[in-house]
C-alpha cells in the first residue's frame, strides 16, 4: 500500500448554485420584491457579521451560462453551521424564487506534498490559508477533481515520492499564476462525489483558462486529472445584488 | 471460476432520501403543519416500538448541500416491512411536502474475508452486527460501490486467497478507526445499482474524509474500488425535527 | 466472424414501472377512487382471461425504493398485443395517477448454449418455457445486461465452443438454485437498450444476491457481464391492490 | 491519415418522438378533440401531397415502452424544410398533449464500402435509396450508432482496404435479410450525437433482433459498434391514429 | 511536462439554446405576443449598435430536433458583459416563454499550432478572427470537444512537435473547405465542461458533415478527439422572426 498524503482541514464549504425563477419573480409587486429581498440583506448582515469575527466567510456570484445565475459560497467551522446556514437560506422568501442547480460539499485542504515546516496549528500564514476569508477579485471558477484510478494511470498505486515529485512541478505552475490567481483547494472524500472542489478567483477572467490549460500538459493533469463540470462567474457586490435582482 | 466470498445476511435496509418542499410547507398555517408533524411523529412512535423490542432500527439525518434535505435509514427483517414502511410514510402528509431525491435498497452483510471462529447464528457479537440498532453518533456519510471488473482489474477474477489478503489489510486501516468511525455494510446484488452500500458514523465529520482517503491509497480501493455518489449530514434527533421544519 | 449463438423467441414482453402519484391520489373521494380502482380491476380480468386462455400472462409487484411503486408485468405473443394493452392501460383513470418510472421491451428467448436434444415447436417443456405464465412467488428481480465488448473482453469475438463452455458452467450455478429461484431471460436486441432482461422469482429475496453474487465470480459474468439498474419488488396480489392504494 | 470512405447523401431525416399527455387530452371534449385531430389530418394531407409529388416522405409509428408513444419520421430535401415541418406541428393544437421525448437529426446516406459500377446522379436505384418513400411495413426498429475509436479498436485508423472488407462482410448479412428487413441508413456527423441512425422495417418483428444479433457477432459490431437507445414501433396508419388517440 | 501551446483570445461567446414553450406562447392574445416581440426587437436593436461599432457580434439560428427550437450566439469583449446580456434577455418577457436547453461559455481561440509570422496585437486579419462579426451564412454547427487523455491516446503528454505535426495536417483539411465552411474555435477550459467550442457556418448544411466525417480520419481526430452533443440549424435572420414566432 502507497503513503497516503497527510492533510490539513480547515473551514467546511459549501457551493450553492442557484438559477432564479425570473417568471414568479417578475410576477410580484415591487413591494414585495423589496421586502423579500430586505429579509435576505438581513441574512448576509448575519453571514458578514460573522465573516468580522473571523468566524467564517462567503461569497456570492452571478454565473454565466444557464447552468447557474448565481453562486453562494459558504465557509464555516462545522459541517452543522453549514447546515444551518443552507437550511436558513431555504426558508428564505428569496429561496421560493430560486431553483437548486448544483451544490458541492467540502472542507478545506493543504496538503503535505509541498514541503512542511511549520507548525499549521500556530502558523498565521497556514491558519490564514485553511481559514480564508474569501478575497474580493473580479472572477471566480469552481470545478470538481478526481484523481484518476485507471489501468497504468493509477494515482494510488504510485509511491509517495513520485507523486510528491510531480505535486511539485505542478505547483510551480500555480506559483508563476501569484498575484493572479488564487486558488482554494477543498477536500471532499466521503463528502461528495468527486475528491476535491477547486475554486479560483482571478483580477483577469482570462487567467483561468490560461492556468488551467497550461497544468492540463503537466502530467499531474495529463495523465492523472478527471474534472467535473466548470463553473465561471463574476462577482456580486453586496450593492449589485439589487440590480441583479431588479425586474 | 474464482471462489465466491461467504456472506452472512441480517437486516434489510432502506435509504430513503428526500428533499422539502418549503415553498409548499410555508403555504400551510401553522397550525395544519402541527397535525402533519403530528402524523409523522405518531410514525416514528412506531418505529422506536419495533427499535425497542430489537425488531428493527432507523435514524433522521439532515442532508447537506442540494442532494437532499433529510434521509430516513430504516432497518427492517424483511423486504416486506420495508416496503410497508415506505409506502406509509409515503402515504403520510408530511410527504406531500417532500420530494424524492434518491433512494437505496441493500441487506446488512457481513464477509468471510475476516477470519470466522464463531458460529454467527448464536454469536451474539455477530447477531448485533447483523441486526444493528443505529448508533446516535452526530454524523453520517453513505456512499454505494462496486468492486471492478475492468481489463488487469478484475476483482472477481483474482483467486479467493488473493482477496481475502487485500480486504485483511483493508479491515486493518477500518479498525485503526475503531472508537471514531462505525460502518455498516449493506449488500444490494440483487437489489440495487451498486454492489454495496457503506453507511458510516462519527463523532467527527473529518474521521469520514481521513478514514476513505486513507482507504484509497490500499490497492483494495486504488486498484477494485468504483464509487458512487457520496452523502453527509447531521444527525437529525426527534427534539430537533421542529426545529428543522419550523418556517 | 464467430457462429452467433441460435435462440428461440417466444412471448413479447412489457416491465412497465411506475410511481404512484400519491398527493394527487388522495386528493379524490373515496367513491371516485373506488370507481378507478373498479376500471382498473375490469381490465385486470381482461388480462386474466388472456392468461387463463395461455394467451398471455402478466403479474403485479410492489416495487421497493423510490425507483418505483409498482410493477406490471406484460406478456403477449404479439409486439402490437403488447402496445395496445400499454396504450389500455395508459387510457385508465388510475394511469393518470400513476408516473412512468421506467419501461424495458423483449422477447422471452432461449438459447442453444444449452444442449437441445428435442424440437423446440413441440416439446411441452420448451413451449412452456417460451409462452410463460408468471409463477405466483413472494418476490421478483429484474434487470437488464449486456456482454460486454471491450478491448479483451470481448465476448462477440469469441469462438461458439469457448462462449457455450462459459454459459454451461454459468448454467450449473443457475441450476444449483433449482426450486430456489426461476428465471426468465427476455431478448431485447433491436427492442431496448440493452441485449437482455432477466427477470427472477423466489420465495426467498435473499436468493436473489445469493445466485447474482456467485454468478459474478464465474467468468462469464466477471470478465463479460455488464449490468444496468436493478428493480426488486413484492407480488402485489390482487386481493393486496385495494390495501396497497388505500389512503 | 486513412482514406475516408467516400458517402452519397439523399433526403434529410427527422425522427421525432413524442408522448402523449393522456391527462391533459382526456380532459378535453370530444368534440374538442376532433377539431384537434382534424387539424392534424389536415397537416397530414399536406405531407401526404409531398409524398406523392416524390419530394419528401414520412411515416407514423406507436412505440413500444415509456421512451415514447409515438414517433414521426419525416424526410425533406432541405434541412429549411425539414426546420419547417417540425416548427408547422409544434405550432399544432394537437402538440400541445405530446411531450418531446427523443429526436435525431440526419440525413440518407449510402457509402463507397459497396462496390459502384453505376452513376449514383442518374441510376434510378440509387436516387430511389437515396430519397426513399418510407414502406408501409408492419414494424419499425430505430437506433443511432458510432464505430468505435478506442484503444486497439479504433475504426478511423483502420486501412480503407481494411474496412471495406468488413463492411463488405456486414453488408452480406443485411443480404440475406432481404424481403424480411429494409434498412435506411442515415448520416448523422455534425448533425446530431452519434455518426449514424439506422432505421428498420420489417414484417416480423422478430427480424430485427435476429439481424442485429447476428451481425453483433461480425466483426464490424462486435469490436467497432457502438450502440444509443434503441426504439421499437407499429406502424401508425392513418386509418388508425383516431383510434389511437380515442379516449 | 510537454510544453503547452501558445493560445491568443478575442471576444467571449455564449451560445444560448432556448425551447419555445409554444403552449404558453399560444395563450396570449395577438397584441401581447405583439408587444412581447417588441421588446425583445428592442433588445436586438442594442445588440445591432453593439455589432455595427464592431464591440461584439451575434447571430439567431433556428434549431432542428427537440434539442431546442433556437439558439442565440453572443460575442462580447468581456466576461462581465456577456453575463448581462444573458440576464437582460432573461429579464425579457419573451424569457417567459422559452425554456433553457443548453449553453455553452467559451472565448475565440487562436491557437500557435499554426506557424505564426505576424504581430496578432495589430494585425488585421488575425484582429478580425479573435473579433469576428458571424457571417450571414444560411447554416450553423455547433459541438464541444476535447483532447482525450487516455491510456497510449494522451494529446496531453505527445511532445510539442508531434502535436504541432497532427494539427496542420488537421488544418490541411479544414482549408481545403474554404469557401465552404467557416469556422469559429473557442477555448472554453476553466470555462465550461470540455476544452473548445466549435462552431461552424455553411452555405450548403452537408458540408459539416463531409468535413467533420473527413477530419475524423485524421488522426488528430481519430485518437485524440472526443466530441459531445451536435446541435445544427438554420439562420434565423430578423425579418424571419416575426413568422417564426407566429402562431
Amino acid at each position: 500500500m502507497s503513503e497516503p498524503a497527510k492533510t490539513l482541514e480547515g473551514w467546511y464549504v459549501l457551493h450553492d448554485f442557484r438559477k432564479m425563477n425570473w417568471t414568479e419573480w417578475k410576477k410580484l409587486g415591487s413591494e414585495e420584491r423589496e421586502t423579500i429581498m430586505a429579509e435576505f440583506f438581513s441574512l448576509l448582515e448575519k453571514w458578514n457579521n460573522t465573516q468580522s469575527k473571523f468566524e467564517g466567510s462567503h461569497g456570492l456570484y452571478t454565473i454565466v451560462g444557464q447552468k447557474a445565475d448565481f453562486m453562494m459560497m459558504l465557509l464555516r467551522p462545522t459541517m452543522e453551521e453549514l447546515n444551518d446556514i443552507e437550511n436558513a437560506f431555504n426558508k428564505t422568501r428569496l429561496a421560493e424564487y430560486t431553483i437548486p442547480a448544483h451544490s458541492y460539499v467540502s472542507v478545506v485542504e493543504l496538503s503535505n506534498y509541498l514541503p512542511a515546516d511549520k507548525d499549521p496549528n500556530t502558523d498565521p500564514e497556514i491558519q490564514a490559508r485553511l481559514k480564508p476569508i474569501l478575497p474580493k477579485w473580479q472572477y471566480v471558477c469552481f470545478y470538481p477533481m478526481d484523481k484518476r484510478r485507471e489501468g497504468n494511470d493509477n494515482w494510488y498505486m504510485l509511491p509517495m515520492e513520485e507523486r510528491q515529485k510531480m505535486m511539485r512541478s505542478h505547483g510551480m505552475i500555480g506559483r508563476s499564476y501569484a498575484g493572479k490567481v488564487r486558488q482554494i483547494i477543498s477536500g471532499s472524500v466521503g463528502f461528495d462525489d468527486w475528491e476535491w472542489g477547486v475554486t479560483l478567483f482571478a483580477h483577469d477572467v482570462l487567467q483561468f483558462k490560461k492556468l488551467i490549460y497550461e497544468m492540463r500538459f503537466d502530467e499531474v493533469s495529463a495523465r492523472y486529472g478527471e474534472f467535473g463540470s466548470f463553473f465561471v462567474g463574476n462577482i456580486l457586490e453586496e450593492d449589485k445584488i439589487k440590480a441583479f435582482l431588479h425586474v
